[in-house]
C-alpha cells in the first residue's frame, strides 16, 4: 500500500481554501489532515461548507493555525493573505515541512519590488533566492526539487502561458504589448464587502484597479525572463460576472515575416509535452466554461494583417489553474507525484 | 406655476433608497430636497450613486439625519431599518410632516403581535391605529387622508394582491393557503454580508427562513381581513439570482362551482380601476421581467380540476411596487398627486 | 487487467449527451466507444465540445446511428427524445446490448396513461413490464438484473426521493401535496428556441407548464406505490436563470402526531444506507450549488406546527442526478460495477 | 395642443424593435402609430410583448410592412436587416417619409468598402452621399436638416465617442489604437441560435469575431474623420453575459507632453454642451450598469506614465445609446423636437 502524504491547509474559508477541499476530495495519494482558521476553529468543514456533508473531508474539524500541530504535514499549503504567508512559511520550512504559499510573497524575485508595489516590508527576503516560481510549464524540474513554492497568480498565469511561447521565441515585439484581462468575481475574494455583492456585480461590467494592478511586476518579471530582455506590459483588469474564470486578450506587434502557421506551430511545439496547456486549432477561441473546474490553459491566436499584430487569447479557472488546482499540481510535483493526481480534467459543461 | 412638493429621505444608502433616488428624477410635481446618512453625511449623491451624474439630483448633499431639517420637507421617506424608523417617524408628524414609512414598524396593527415576530418593544404605538397600510389597490381613500403610511413589505404586496379577488370573493377556501415565493437578491438589502455576495447568489437557489419568515402576520392581517375570517398561511421564500422582481406562486384551494372563466371574470372585475395591477388574458403567466422598475403587479390565473386547486401568480418589482415605487405611489397620493406621476411604466426589456 | 464495458451514446449534441461525454472521461472501467449524431456525423466530439480538446474522448468520430455498429457495446444510452427511443431500445435488446433510455418512454407503466400525457402511440409497450424504473434508492436489486432502464425524470428524481419517508413511512397525508419545482435552463434542451435565448432567461423567473407538465404521471406513479394508495399531485414547475439545478420545495400536511425529530430520524434511516442522498442536519436547507455537477440529492426538512405542515426542500442538478449521472449509476449497476465509479462527488463550489 | 409626429417601425420583433416600444411609451410628442412583421402581422404588440399589456401602446395591431402604409408616417425607424433596409429607405424617401435607419446600409460612406466588408451589392448606393451618420455629438446640424440617418453601430458608438476629444485635439498617437469592446447578449439579436442560448451564454465569457468584425470600417471611417488622417484600428469583440452593456477599453499612445489633468480637461471640454456624453471625474471608471436603459455614454480616463497610454473606457448600453435610443434622439432631432424628448435619463439600479 503507498504512503498517503499528509497535506495540510492553512487559511480555509476563502475561495481557494474552499477549492482546495475541493480538489481533495478526489486525490487518492494525498490527504488533507489539518484545516486551520482562527474564526471556524472548532467546527467541522461540512458545518461551513455544506456541500462536503458526507464526503471524507466533511468531518475534518478545523483548527487554530499553530504551526507545531502543522508539522505533522509533508507539505502545507498557505491560503492567507500575503505578509501574513511569509512568517507562517518560515516557520513552517524550519520544521521541515514543504509549503506552497498561495500568496504574492515569494513571487517577486526583488525585495524592493515586493515591497513597492504591496506596501509592506518583507521581512523574509532570505528565503526569496529559494523560492520557486511554480508555473510548471516554465520550472518544472526546480519545482521537482523545491521546498518553497510561490504559486503564481490567477492574471500572471494566464499573461504568461499566453505569451511564453511569443517572447522566448522572438516572434513579437517586446515594447508594445498590452493585457486586457477580465476576471470573474471569487477572485476578489469571500470577504464581505459591498463592492461584490450581488446586486452589485450581477449585471454589469467594469474594469478596476487601473493601470496600477499587483500582479503588473510579476508578469513583467517572468515574461522578461522570457523575452530575455525587460519588458513593460499594459496590464488591465476587469470584473466580469461570473463565478470563475479569466480571460486575458493580449495584444503584440508581429515581428516582420511571421504567419498564423508559423505562429501556431511555434506555440504546438513549445506545449507539445506540457498537456494541461491546450493550443487549439487555428481558428478556435477559448471560452472560460471550457476550463471550468481544471487546471488547463486555453490558448487561441489571432493574426491580423491589416494591424501586424497577434492576438493572444488565454483562458483560466482563477480558482484552480490560477489558485488551488495549480498548487496542487505544485504539491503533486515536490511531493514526487504525477503532476495530474486528483485534478478532474473535464470541465462543467455548461 | 404648480408648487413644488418638497420630499426628504431618511436613509439614502441602501437598495430603496437608491431606488428612490431614481425615480424621483422623473418627477416633476415633486421634488428631492434632502437626503440623509450618517454615514456619507457630506458627499453628494453622484459621489456614492454615479449613475446619478450629470442628472439633477446628483449634486444633492447627503446630510446627518436631522428632523430639524426634515421640517422644511411636506412628506419624507424613511428608508430605514424598523425599530429605528417608529421614532423617527413620531418626531416628524409632531413637525407636521408627512411620513411614508419603509419600515415594518407601522404594518401590524397590533402591538403584541408586532413585537413577537420582530422582537422589539414597539415605543409608539399610539401612533399604530392613525396609520394607514399603504396598499392603494385596498385603501385608496384611507391614504389620500393619512398623515402616516405603513408602506407594505415587498412579499405582501404580492401577495395580497395575488389573494384579494379570490378571498373578498369567497372563490376559494380559507384554511390551505400555501404561498410560495421567490425574490431577487436586492430584497435581502446593500448591507456587506457573505451570504449575498455575487459568488453566493449567482447559478445558485435556494429557501431560506422557512417557516418564521417575518412577513408572514403582515400577510395574514390583511388578507384576514379580505377574507373576513382568521387565515393562516404557510409562507415561505426562496432567493433568485436575479437583481429585482418576486414571483409568488400561490396555492388555493377553489370551492365547488368556481371555473376559469368566473374566477378570470371576478380577478378582472376586481382590479377594473385599478391600472397598476394588470389581470393577465387567460392562459398567460407573469415573470419578473414584464414588471422590471414599474409599480404593475401582475397576475396570472390558472385552475387545475385534477386537483382542484386555484394557482395565483402573482409578479412585482420588490424594490419598485415592493417597496420605493409604492411609497412614491402613496407619498403622491397624500400629497394630492395622481397616483402614478413619475413612475415609468414600461419596464426595462430586456 | 479489468474488461473495460463497451458504452454507447445516441444522441450526443443535447446537454444530456454532453454531460455523459463529460462523466465518461472520469470514468476507467467504462469506456464510451460509440457516439452518434445524424447532424454532426463525421466530427470528432472536440470539434463540437471544444472543452474535450487533448482529453481522451476529445478524438472520438461522431456516427449515424445504426443499430448494426452499436451492437459491439454492452451498454447503449439513449439521450433521443421520447417516441425515437422506444423504437431503438427495441432494436438494440434484440442484439443483447443493455439500454439505458433517458427518455419518458419506459417511464410509465401504464399504456394508456403514457399515450394520453405524451399525445403519441406507444409501439413497443410489450416492453413496458420489463422496463425497471432507474432510481436506485427504490429499485436497487431490479436494476441490477435489468435490461432495460428507463431513467427517470429530473423533476420526478427530486420529488419522488422528497417525498419516499413521507409516503412510505405514512408521515403525510396523501390527499394534499403539492410540489413546487424550480429548474435551471439546461433542462430545456439545447435546441434553438428564443424562449430560451440568454436575453429571455436572465435577470427574469417565471412559472411554465402549469398545471400539466408531463413529469406529473410519472411522480403520481411512483409516490402512489410508495403510499400504498392513489396520490394526486399538485406537480407546477419554474424557470430558474441558472444552467443547472432543481430544488423542489414540497408540502404536505402532517398526520397527527409527527414532529421534526422524528420526521429526520425516519428520513435518515430510509436514506441510511444509500450515500447519494443526503439528509441534511435539522436547520440545514439544501442549495441547488451544493449537489452541481454531482448525483447528490440533498434534502432538508422543515416542519411548521402553525399550519400543521412538513415542507420538504429536495435538490439536485438536473443534468447529473436527474440525467446523465443516474443514467450513469443505472449503467454501472447493469454492468456489474459500483454504483458510483466514474461519478465525480464534490460539487463545483462556488 | 401640439402636433403630434406619426412615427413607424419595420420590424418590431427583435431587441431593436422591443426597445424602441418601449422608449415610445414615455414620449409626449411622437406616437407610434404603424409597426410592422411579416410573421407577427395581425397580432397586437401586447400579444408578442406581454410588458406593454395596458400600456397604450399594447393594443397597436402589428401589420405586414407595406410601404403604403407606412405613408402616413412623418418618420420611420427602420429596424431590419442590413441589404433589407436600404430598399425600404428608399421607397419611404420616395413618399416623403423621414426614415432613421438602424441598419448598416447608409453608415459605410463608400459603396466599396460597404460592399467588401459586408458582401453584398449597395443598389442604392446614390443615397449614401446624401445620408447622415447619426451620431448627434459629431452630425448634430446636419442631422437637424436630414431625411435619412444611418444611425451608428452599437461598437462604434462607443469607441467614436471614448475616441473622439483624443483624435480631434491630437492627444494621441494615429498609429496605434486597440479598442477591446466588450457587449452584452442583445447584441447578438433576437433570433433563435444555439450560441446564444441561456446556457451557452451565461457563466461563460469569450472573444468572437476576431479581427474581422463588421463594424471596424465605420469605426476607421469617422475616427479618421476626426484625426484628419488614415486610422487604423484593432477592433476586437467579446461576449458578457449581461443583458444590456457595452464597455470598451481602448489603449492609445499619448504624444509627449500629456497628462491626466489636461486631457481630462479636454474631454470635458469637447462634450461640455453635449449632456448624454459624461465624462466622469478624475478617477472613476464607467460601468455598464450605470448607463443601463439610457443614452449615456460615459467616459473614464486612466493615464499610465509607464507605458506612456492613455486607456480610455466608454459604456453605453447598446440596445438604447447603441440602437434605439440613439435612433429617437435623431428622430428627435430630425422632426424638430428637443433630443431627449421621451428618453428616461435616470439608469435602473440595480
Amino acid at each position: 500500500m503507498p504512503h498517503i502524504i499528509k497535506a495540510g491547509l492553512v487559511g480555509v474559508t476563502g475561495y481557494t481554501g474552499m477549492e482546495l477541499a475541493r480538489l481533495m476530495t478526489h486525490h487518492s495519494s494525498m490527504e488533507l489532515v489539518r484545516v486551520t482558521s482562527r474564526k471556524e476553529a472548532g467546527k467541522k468543514l461540512a458545518d461551513i461548507y455544506p456541500f462536503l456533508n458526507r464526503l471524507p473531508l466533511g468531518d475534518l474539524v478545523i483548527t487554530r493555525p499553530d504551526p507545531a500541530d502543522l508539522a505533522e504535514c509533508d507539505v502545507v499549503f498557505l491560503a492567507v493573505p500575503h505578509k501574513t504567508a511569509m512568517e507562517i512559511a518560515a516557520l513552517l520550512l524550519d520544521e521541515g515541512v514543504k509549503v506552497v504559499d498561495l500568496s504574492a510573497d515569494f513571487r517577486i524575485n526583488d525585495k524592493a519590488t515586493y515591497e513597492k508595489w504591496y506596501d509592506v516590508e518583507h521581512t523574509r527576503s532570505e528565503l526569496l533566492s529559494e523560492a520557486v516560481y511554480g508555473l510548471p510549464e516554465l520550472y518544472l524540474d526546480r519545482i521537482m526539487g523545491a521546498r518553497l513554492i510561490a504559486n503564481p497568480g490567477c492574471y500572471p498565469t494566464s499573461a504568461i502561458l499566453g505569451l511564453a511561447p511569443a517572447l522566448s521565441g522572438s516572434l513579437v515585439e517586446t515594447g508594445d504589448i498590452v493585457v486586457d484581462a477580465k476576471s470573474g468575481a471569487s477572485g476578489a475574494g469571500r470577504g464581505a464587502k459591498v463592492g461584490t455583492l450581488f446586486c452589485e456585480v450581477a449585471d454589469n461590467f467594469r474594469a478596476y484597479g487601473l493601470p496600477t494592478h499587483r500582479h503588473t511586476p510579476e508578469i513583467e518579471q517572468e515574461v522578461s525572463k522570457l523575452a530575455g530582455a525587460d519588458v513593460t506590459v499594459s496590464f488591465n483588469t476587469h470584473l466580469l460576472p461570473i463565478d470563475r474564470g479569466i480571460l486575458s486578450t493580449i495584444y503584440t506587434k508581429l515581428k516582420a515575416d511571421a504567419d498564423l502557421d508559423a505562429i501556431h506551430a511555434a506555440y504546438t511545439e513549445f506545449y507539445a509535452d506540457k498537456p494541461m496547456v491546450r493550443v487549439l486549432p487555428k481558428g478556435q477561441l477559448p471560452e472560460t466554461r471550457y476550463v471550468r473546474g481544471t487546471v488547463f490553459c486555453d490558448i487561441g491566436l489571432v493574426v491580423d494583417p491589416r494591424t501586424g499584430r497577434l492576438i493572444i487569447l488565454s483562458a483560466i479557472d482563477n480558482l484552480c489553474r490560477g489558485a488551488s488546482g495549480q498548487a496542487l499540481m505544485n504539491a503533486n510535483l515536490i511531493c514526487g507525484l504525477d503532476i495530474d493526481e486528483g485534478l478532474p480534467m473535464a470541465p462543467l459543461m455548461p
